[in-house]
């Protein structure tokens, strides 16, 4: 299952029009902070998968009954880009435990490359709720990858894919190679195409350059 | 019309359910960085309800026509109580213009108390869109007498009345004084009881006094 | 005594670049960012003067000694302009008491003006480190009337004035008007010149403006 | 030249005191949230050892003549317990590159452990000021392997060390291994023991697992 955020107006649509935006980019400054704010937005979306049970609070006046989550959900992301984005899940789930991976692109002779994962840094996700997120989903390559590494970690119960961009492509690998009823996929927006070095386009360029500058 | 936030599953009862709590009240910072959290959930909320205009955004690699909010709303708000919440609603709004006012509560010597209206820096509302906040909403009185304030500045096209908590009483306080065609009315959560002295039960206790200290 | 924390360099003065400068100026967000940044620059420098206590910490490894504020100070400010170098202040005191005080303009026929106090929220400053902080001093005027409107709800044992751009005469009128032995003042730069109309030059312009939007 | 931040008192020593604390450390986003402070009071001591020069600002009044930062540092970090103090340096300098290197410890059968380098994403650095920046400075060696790492990648003008705790032992391991000529170092404070399995004590634990959760 397919959720598009943008599909209905909302103040998400102007974050993303901001980090797209080749002008706008130059404040990286803004450009990270419209991933965090667009971060929040994925967060609370997702939270409403999620379980929460009722529990009762002491207030200074009185007793409450109220809904609060069962668990936090695990937030994995892909580096550097994800960081961001991730920082904005975070922002909310202010709870959870956390898992890095990193992907690398390895650039072959022939112009073509094929992706990696170098590092992997994760908590218990057995049985776990993962949100797993990138800002860009492109060719979908990374997301299987660091996919495929959380798993060898552990089972989650389930896990939510976000990606604030993401190509037709890209969605379309990610649905060939995962199970669907292991995952749920939440992005900003889609765009038709992408690039023989796999940028989407029109897109926003580089996140991860645009983010935390031009990697040498 | 009436919404409740706090109708459907979501993080939000989750930020709810800890400002009430007495215990994790004693942490300030942790009590205030809630109220920006349901600021911003609340901005993403009312912006469903905002103008957008295609605009043609020229991307690193393209160009992207994508929705762009057409003119920000004024965020009006209610001294000091409704400053954290305030700040999550800019937090969104990063381009609006902002009003300020505080409302007092006059207690006289039969124990009864008024509302007066001490102290209001607004801008241009004529003809905007304004979200006019606070964080309770008990009797009801500050808000109108705060609404009140604003339309003597100048005629809002519209106004969404936002508050995390409301009574109701307050509801239909508001209902009766204010003309419905004009609002929309956006709450986190309703409770049942009001004192005589206008808390909210169970509510939250004050939550001026629980964000910037008790009132000498 | 007065500090004045750009006779060093340091990052604080990028930050008092920016919010002068009317280009940068019109990214209200990056504007009120700035004044949080160099709020806390300013809560950095004051707390030097502030009274530790040593405390045993348990870690998860040992017992370390360790000095602790020994109260936190009171921070109050002047609305609406006030408000974001506040922000920065209290990001850093996370678990002071705040005031919050507005001065109002009046302004008479003749083209000269008064100034007010309208509103004033304080809780008990008896005895207390006061932070008194505006984003200008500028005449100087608000900041006495808000020192005496202050002082009307107890005595402080000592009152830290903060002010990220001062003037020369306001200084002078600080100096002037209270008593130095009871006051201490932070300012992060000062320009020599006042027009008529009470505002700095070359300054930054009016910053309740700058960070809110035209007062109508 | 070795820099401690700790030696005069001020707000920093609460904020280490926070960290350090089993209690308070139960709140993640409050350890996270002291470690940003903390690289904001980092940035700012840091930033006295910059350059800046004297650039015409126009006002909305005049023209001011102020010191700007001739350029930003470049901000490396080690994953993934540096990050939330790299958040903080990051907020400050918010125009700067970064460079993100992981260090892994890799256990051997006999108990003892070594340290390698599997992941680094560095933007240029050549003739560059570079803050490396890690939460801990424990036995010193992830530290000097992820300088060495950043200089098969260029040769900076200057490296500034900095870590918020540090041991004695870790301190040495470094003077011995990096030319003093080359680093600046800075930290928050310096405990007197390292455990054999390279914890600081009293120290406050595990920072990466303390801020992300406990690695599986």
């Amino acid at each position: 299952m397919i959720h598009v955020l943008s599909s209905t107006p909302s103040i998400l649509n102007q974050f993303i029009a901001e980090i797209r935006d080749a002008e706008i980019q130059r404040d990286k400054m803004r450009f990270r902070k419209n991933l965090e704010r667009l971060g929040t937005i994925f967060a609370s979306s997702i939270s409403a998968r999620l379980t929460y049970e009722m529990k009762e609070v002491i207030t200074p006046l009185g007793i409450a009954v109220v809904p609060v989550l069962q668990e936090y959900p695990v937030l994995a992301t892909i580096l550097r880009a994800g960081l961001p984005f991730h920082q904005g899940l975070l922002h909310f789930f202010d709870k959870s435990d956390n898992a890095f991976i990193s992907a690398f692109r390895k650039h072959h002779k022939d112009g073509s490359f094929s992706i990696h994962i170098e590092y992997a840094s994760v908590t218990d996700i057995e049985n776990k709720v993962v949100i797993l997120s990138d800002t860009m989903l492109a060719s979908g390559s990374s997301m299987v990858l660091a996919y495929r590494e959380l798993i060898s970690h552990g089972k989650p119960k389930h896990t939510h894919i976000a990606a604030v961009l993401a190509s037709v492509e890209g969605l379309e690998y990610i649905k060939k190679h995962l199970d669907q009823q292991d995952i749920t996929i939440w992005v900003g927006v889609i765009d038709e195409e992408l690039t023989a070095q796999s940028y989407i386009v029109p897109g926003l360029g580089d996140a991860g350059d645009l983010a935390y500058g031009i990697k040498h």
